[in-house]
């Protein structure tokens, strides 16, 4: 492995903040050696249990997050924070305050915040999220808390590869349950109705729990609905309780574990195999005088797909 | 070409709505001889305007596409709707009432409404809307409108596949301009303020507005804002006007297609090699006994992935 990385390894090991974080953007930005690099962090993680937050804007997930890592810290956790921003396809940047918000709570003890781009990620997000929480496992953290913003069906093979996953709802969000979408339902394992100091509160409690009593899934039913009112801490306590329980019970099933790997492999297969598409044909241009005659109707895409993967592939 | 694919194609192209469903299952599916068929179908699209409708869940966007699809079909226009409903990753079906709603709007004359699942796109979710536009498109549909629910990154790529996009806010969702994120933002063409009889609705206009003029691109600062209430056909003529007006100096880009029709032919080999890598290992179970001695911590899965990339690829 090249010097760069061992370095950063070992500055890693050392508990180094800042190369941590300096590590996590080099494998972020896939530069050469980190299949190396992550195959050593690898063997150093497998310890974290990490927990998914998730819900509809606005539902207040990023203080949910801070509440629930000041009482982790309070038990004598070292928390990881993975904070999935939908950032701008053209800035690459966020607009809004989550970072800003969030950057308190970066300062307790023992807990290392990570933005991530929903952009910009190699990878993909979801593969990208998993790097970064197995490279904070591997840096020590024993929980790592993935909080995401928005409810698209990216973000929910985000979460899906957490341990166990928190959706956060509000009450008196227009329909109340329209925005609590099928996806999101069944990955649930813990239901928190926040800002529960607002009116409409029970009626949230009630759609959650019919929708859950509709479902064919028998599990569903036992789902417990905890009510928060995360900018005054109450409720946190309760939910933490809930989830550490919960997540020593659910670290049993292998089955489950064998298909994240497996799901885990095939997709870091396909984007690394993309990444080379890419880099072969797009970075030079190669594709521009193709995609003119595509354009000009003089060939159709799919015979030019076609002709690409059988150049690539070994059949 | 296989039988089957020119049967469905002659039905096609004397008007068989039926077979143009079938068409589009079979394409989704990726039944062998798609490529092909699409070959011929992309021959004969090209001609119809695609509007994307997006915002956060529960702001009337099913409801506000009903209207407007009306409100085309008495301008003359022929109507083609895509409805991309965020469902559930186990079942595959979605639990809210989004099709039953639709339902109604299909039965006016020339519109066709499918509904794609986010899951079981085999493609993923961008190119197999592309394929369905593509193929009403073919079908004669001059208009096709992409509603979709949510606005997660998944989303946001379907929705750049349209020509224009219209993001569609409401009053009194919470933190107001939370719910419209950064890269949702970036990609509008039209702002529509639905439920604009209720409280709020001209703070919410003065958000975005702020946001706009905040960004540093200065298109953003000319983008319309227009106030609806769908659920009683307020503002939707004005609505249609606007887009109408300006689907016609939108179309002239060519820089801005040539990019579209790069990103389409990227993400058909990125696609196609990943179902060949899932196809290859996955289904024979041939990554069972990897997978076990990935979890028994006896390999790590990026060897694995290495080893995997050098058996496909012609380096």
């Amino acid at each position: 492995m090249r010097n760069d990385w061992q370095q950063l390894l070992a500055n890693m090991a050392k508990g180094s903040v800042r190369d941590l974080a300096r590590l996590i953007t080099k494998v972020e930005n896939r530069e050469p050696g980190w299949l190396d690099a992550m195959k050593i962090i690898h063997t150093q993680s497998g310890k974290a249990h990490v927990i998914g937050i998730t819900g509809s804007p606005g539902a207040g997930k990023s203080t949910l997050t801070d509440q629930i890592t000041r009482e982790l810290v309070a038990r004598g956790h070292s928390v990881g924070i993975v904070a999935v921003d939908p950032s701008s396809p053209f800035s690459g940047g966020a607009l809004l305050g989550d970072r800003i918000r969030m950057s308190e709570v970066s300062n307790l003890d023992g807990v290392f915040v990570r933005s991530m781009a929903t952009r910009g990620a190699l990878g993909g997000l979801s593969l990208a999220a998993r790097d970064v929480v197995k490279i904070m496992d591997a840096f020590g953290k024993d929980i790592v808390l993935i909080e995401t913003v928005g409810v698209g069906q990216d973000e929910v093979d985000v979460v899906k590869t957490a341990d166990m996953v928190l959706v956060v709802c509000v009450p008196g969000m227009g329909d109340g349950i329209q925005a609590i979408k099928a996806g999101i339902m069944e990955i649930a394992n813990i239901f928190v109705v926040n800002k529960a100091d607002r009116e409409g509160v029970d009626r949230v409690v009630v759609d959650i729990q019919t929708m859950l009593d509709m479902g064919s899934d028998r599990r569903q039913k036992k789902i417990p609905i905890l009510k928060t009112t995360a900018s005054k801490g109450k409720g946190v306590k309760a939910l933490v309780d809930t989830f550490l329980i919960g997540l020593e019970s659910n670290h049993e099933q292998k089955d489950w574990v064998e298909d994240r790997v497996k799901e885990e492999i095939l997709c870091l297969v396909e984007k690394e195999v993309a990444r080379y598409v890419r880099s072969q044909w797009d970075a030079d241009g190669k594709l521009n005088g193709i995609v003119k005659e595509v354009v000009d109707r003089k060939r159709d895409p799919y015979s030019v797909v076609e002709e690409m993967i059988a150049n690539l592939i070994n059949l």
